[in-house]
């Protein structure tokens, strides 16, 4: 079946995206770039740093989940109406490999948008010594909220 | 059903986890500090920080994630043989209510342990003005690996 | 913490469950019965019979996964209002063991119940010799959906 | 990245595919039949059913991860030396849809090939009145095992 195109509700989804992701502080302690926007597909990309390290100077699961999450949610968030917040209900994450590598590369797709509930995956590729492998896997469901005192975007 | 009592496999068991802890460079990024080390049952807590967030000034899902992790991650440790180390083969998170609050409690403890599969639980509990609130759950499966190069601990 | 009590919020909420998990001929395949039905929380049981097995003649994880989800399923529905119908939108379940035994008995609780998504978790115990042994959890994400055509209960 | 190749370890791989999936009575109670097996990819197929339906008369979300849960197993099989036989560790199932429809088709396709752990993804596609969509994902952990009393295959 092929990929179906999407189209965002929001004029100014593209705008929505990039200003929401620069109030992730998260994504700055990551040292997280949006490398690619597009309607329902997002990827971040960011470079190995001790910060981010588990006990065997791999990327720690938690910070590539926290990474495919954020592409995951802004994938989603890229086409909720212009009123509605994002937020994570669940996500689940496979670690194919452990996360060794100089750079990363995190995609989230969505593959059911809906009016309350968006489904997407993710996907994370590390870029080590000129290969590239998949790291990692997430499956994302993403509630849009609207009216809630305290969320926005 | 009563929950069951584990008996570590290395003398040194808690000692290896907290040197492991130590050595988890995103623990440090989070701010994070090992509050309880039993066997198969370890308390992870960390303070709202601003490096943590998402856009809403809640804690980051990923964040709250890494910490469950690491919480779920050393409570399967504790139980492994001297020689082993640890790996995350995945998890799901499912996260209750917004992570917001001016301090956390992760909590990961082992349901089925195992020679290589142990399956860990995780709770994590916000702080929030003198209420506690759940505010995600996590299910974690870990593998015990041994004589893998660059993998110790 | 302790676990909370739920309150329902239809008068008729326990003829409701019944009268929808009759309708649930998945059930009959089963031959589950509903052994407990309280607000927030189901339990369903049901005997080993070689028409749910896997090559090994232990349960299918899937029909396991069937009993489980019915059963976090009915403890959503419990709590819901008259005028909504209950949809999954995921689960995750561990596998602890193999499904071995003579009879199994499968709960469903309500972690976080709310308007739209409520969150159950379920355990799946096998009766083995008189033995009784926790072989699956699960995590759960329902949707209350009203007035969608063809789905009532 | 294109899609890996996987190359069977046990001579036999297809014969043991089939006569274990024959083995799977709970494959026989679901009507399910082989439709492909690749090694690495196995694709089932069923028919709607009443006895396979939750209370609005859609496939019951157990019965499509029974049918996913088998799909994946055997896609993992296939890779597996002869003297393992396959048990699943853990699944994880976002219903995108109801399953409305009369033929469904699910496919599980291995995404890591492992010695002890190998990660498979699912998809489940309903045909309905002409139309098919994709109404479930899935991810899957398995593990190969070896010499266990009673597991063969």
């Amino acid at each position: 079946m092929p990929t179906p195109t999407f189209q965002p509700q929001a004029a100014d989804w593209l705008q929505r995206v990039h200003e929401s992701f620069e109030r992730q502080a998260a994504m700055r302690t990551l040292g997280a770039q949006l490398a690619s926007v597009q309607p329902g597909e997002v990827t971040i990309e960011l470079d190995w740093a001790p910060a981010l390290t588990q006990q065997h100077g791999f990327l720690h699961a938690g910070m590539v989940a926290t990474a495919l999450d954020s592409a995951c949610g802004y994938a989603g968030f890229s086409l909720m109406p212009a009123d509605a917040a994002v937020l994570t209900i669940e996500f689940k994450i496979n670690l194919l490999a452990p996360a060794r590598g100089e750079r990363f590369r995190m995609t989230g797709t969505v593959i059911k948008p809906g009016r309350t509930v968006t489904v997407c995956e993710g996907r994370a590729i590390a870029f080590d010594g000129g290969r590239e492998k998949l790291v990692a896997t997430m499956s994302c469901t993403l509630m849009a909220v609207t009216g809630r005192e305290g969320v926005q975007g």
